[in-house]
């Protein structure tokens, strides 16, 4: 059994759940020119997406974050050391993409639901 | 248990079956100019091998693309369009990255079995 | 249940097993100016965290290579057919993105446990 969450796109959903995992992709509403601002919007859009699909922060298995700036990593850090449950760490890997118009994050993220 | 379909290389399964999760990766057979014709070739190539694991497209969780030109992303989006289930929409994202030699794109989808 | 395994930094785990799979990422601990060298450090490290987290390398599901540079891949693939379990091979993608100050490669992986 599989349940998708729809997202803003027809063809794409923003959250799957199969097999007891929900996978979720966002990147940031506001298309700041900040990185920093731009992951705290992504990750507010996965607080969502998590929480939609019945589960949140805690249950988070595994991160990726692709990021247009690598020299910008530092506010990426700074959003996600503010943002992450210390108590309930994800693996997360952090690479260098080209990402559409005025995307500077895209963040895929796996939690147990 | 883990089930495995080899690909062309001795050393690279093609998908890889566990815990009821397939997993696969292609790139397009024909290495056309086009990124159009390189996506259905790409997805045509995900058909065959969700297909030699017993499952198909309605059973799609994620597809992550990493696209060669972002630039041509909307021939990508409408080879996809063109392509999936919209009864079952699986979550997507696409990111630029360098792929090798003339390959444009290259999918990694996973799905229930 | 969520077992997760700490790295060297506070807000990330270097492993994190749910549902029966662990996933892990490393990059290479020896950051010389060797693409081949650096494949065979970051192999290693998985080695690790997946024998921290009581699997091996039969038990690989899937493998996502981020390379720093594709113009040297035929070193990162002479490294991996050096490694790689001849009879049990994954779902192998090789992706050149951007990372980090010296690092040429960034590696994902899934097993069963």
């Amino acid at each position: 059994m599989i349940r998708r969450i729809p997202g803003a796109v027809a063809t794409r959903s923003r959250a799957v759940i199969a097999n007891g995992i929900l996978t979720t992709v966002a990147t940031s509403p506001n298309k700041s020119d900040s990185m920093y601002e731009q992951v705290q919007g992504a990750l507010a859009a996965i607080d969502k997406n998590l929480a939609d699909g019945g589960t949140g922060k805690a249950q988070i298995v595994t991160a990726i974050c692709y990021c247009a700036d690598m020299s910008r990593k530092p506010e990426l850090n700074k959003a996600w050391d503010e943002w992450v449950d210390v108590a309930n760490i994800p693996m997360r890997a952090v690479l260098g993409v080209a990402l559409e118009n005025k995307d500077l994050i895209e963040i895929v993220v796996t939690a147990t639901v």
